[in-house]
């Protein structure tokens, strides 16, 4: 089977959220003893685990996993960002050591870390054992021309639809894309105006906290860029023209997550990239798909408006590395548990009042 | 020692914030292996933590501990709720046995449940075994005279202190403060305009879910309740007047905690009430709160305003029971961990650019 037939098979495989078992879990939430509607977004959580699932009540997830995708981008050279493209590999190595805030993060909720490079720069500095999933080098600057083929973009959403799939066959209930990239706002924001229509100076943020002049000129590389691809012929051509290797996977991860009916969090404005190529490629897709919080990236509020996704939490935060999406992971959890776990109100006080 | 100097004693045990401890957190975090500012509110919570601890980093918050306070209001009797007075003991039989959302949300965090009658009417409903900590019956009716005596107020205050006190001896090492009371909104809504100023269709929310005529009449209830209260003396003047059993042991279960450098979480309506009285108290206690959640009942949100607090969540919650401050323990301890468990900057990348 070619590349494209695998991502034909992967569109095809997403499956429609189950409506009945979403009804099922709002009926079942207006009988738990509690007044109706008093837990809010919990319910509505509860009752999209219930659609992803197929089965109220949901389970509660109990391992959650976050996959890092790393990335380097030929965009680098336009000066969008203060950071080396070391960075990137060097963090990398502080996933696999445990000091990264994700690491932090991931075992107050109790979910594994795996690191994956799909096209770190500086390979020199990657971990000897580092997950090599590279599907090429290192995307072309995407102000001057394409950042990769179709063809990698393709292998590299199936490197994250593969690992998505392994790590699930590994025993995880519920999957948080995080990503690592010097340059990935440009990327990423490039993509979601690509995706959502918006011009370059409404989805170009400040990244990990570039000063003015770099802002206007990040601006003007986001512009240049849509000017150069033009309005794109699909998700996959988005991708080619605009994106990079890590949300290319993201997507891919995302879709697989879908296929498998386990629940995605979808994290900040580059995993937001990714989730927008996902729902592009297969609507349904985004079923499965959680916000985990809102990042302070404008982009990030473009896509969530976008896909029609409410996030859990809105802290403040623009770190990526699946960061805001593992602190959403108890909110979820809980979304399960109340419904999982609640005695009926008629058992407790009897008949309701009028 | 008197109740009344017990309850001095503990206003002066009030430490103030070590704001070195503060200024070392946020110094820590612009080390740390991330952006600067990346993590939001994450770092003024983590901060905050070090304030209240005295100590960078803090402690991870490894035992959080509800307590849920359940009494019964004699504001009843004026028809500001649709529940039997029969459903506080039968939900405090139901926290016992495990089926509320507090024991569901709790069991996700870690949390222990524990539950004290501080006035529950049907006491024939109440397990046998349960935790009896009353200082009087159920309160007044706050619509046509005082709710309790100054004494019951500050007894009652001290009872809330006393189980802070002996959670905190237990191991808890972080606070979460709960209650249930049929009626209790009405008491809430009205210490809260006592405390704020805010007049009584600014405070009055819909409680459990109450219609238009009942919404309007515990309007008139609560506008009652203050005209013939007038302006207080003193925040126990307030409880006396208006509050309730419960509402004053979270009063003083939020003071005993601060006392004791244990950081609290503060819940909705009813525990906000509760946190304003600590507050008028001995102002220096909001520096160890933490607001879990912004519940939609109208009075939590002015609470919040006149208390400085930004909540964690806001995820449209409005059950009480401790709930939507349990939602929020895992963001404490996550706004700890990466102050504790992070790599600095310089030993992953060297030296930052520009």
């Amino acid at each position: 089977m070619t590349d494209a037939d695998r991502l034909l098979a992967l569109r095809r495989a997403i499956p429609v959220a189950d409506e009945a078992a979403r009804r099922a879990a709002f009926d079942r939430h207006s009988l738990l003893a509690k007044p109706a509607g008093s837990l809010g977004r919990l319910e509505d959580l509860g009752a999209q685990l219930a659609a992803v699932a197929g089965a109220v009540p949901p389970p509660v997830p109990e391992r959650p996993a976050v996959v890092v995708f790393a990335a380097d981008h030929g965009v680098h050279d336009e000066g969008v960002s203060p950071w080396p493209q070391a960075v990137t590999a060097l963090m990398v190595r502080t996933f696999r050591s445990g000091g990264a805030a994700v690491n932090a993060l991931a075992e107050v909720v109790g979910a594994t870390v795996a690191v994956i490079d799909v096209g770190v720069a500086e390979r020199a500095l990657l971990p000897a054992d580092v997950d090599d999933r590279r599907v090429a080098g290192v995307t072309a600057n995407l102000r001057t021309g394409p950042a990769m083929s179709r063809t990698d973009a393709i292998a590299a959403l199936l490197v994250g639809a593969d690992v998505a799939a392994a790590t699930i066959a590994g025993g995880a209930d519920l999957l948080v894309g995080g990503e690592m990239g010097i340059g990935n706002t440009t990327a990423a924001a490039a993509v979601i105006a690509a995706c959502t229509g918006a011009p370059a100076e409404a989805v170009t943020g400040r990244g990990t906290g570039i000063d003015d002049a770099t802002l206007q000129r990040k601006i003007g590389v986001v512009a240049d860029a849509l000017l150069r691809s033009g309005p794109p012929a699909d998700p996959v051509d988005v991708l080619a023209e605009l994106g990079g290797h890590e949300i290319a996977a993201l997507a891919g991860f995302y879709l697989a997550g879908a296929a498998a009916r386990v629940p995605v969090v979808v994290d900040g404005v580059i995993a937001l990239a990714g989730a927008c190529i996902a729902g592009g490629l297969a609507p349904p897709v985004v079923g499965s798909m959680i916000a985990g919080h809102r990042s302070t990236e404008p982009a990030a509020s473009l896509a969530l408006a976008h896909l029609g996704l409410e996030p859990v939490l809105d802290l403040g935060m623009r770190l990526g590395e699946g960061s805001g999406a593992l602190l959403a992971v108890p909110v979820i959890r809980s979304a399960a548990a109340v419904l999982g776990r609640m005695a009926a109100l008629q058992d407790v006080v009897g008949p309701a009042p009028h």
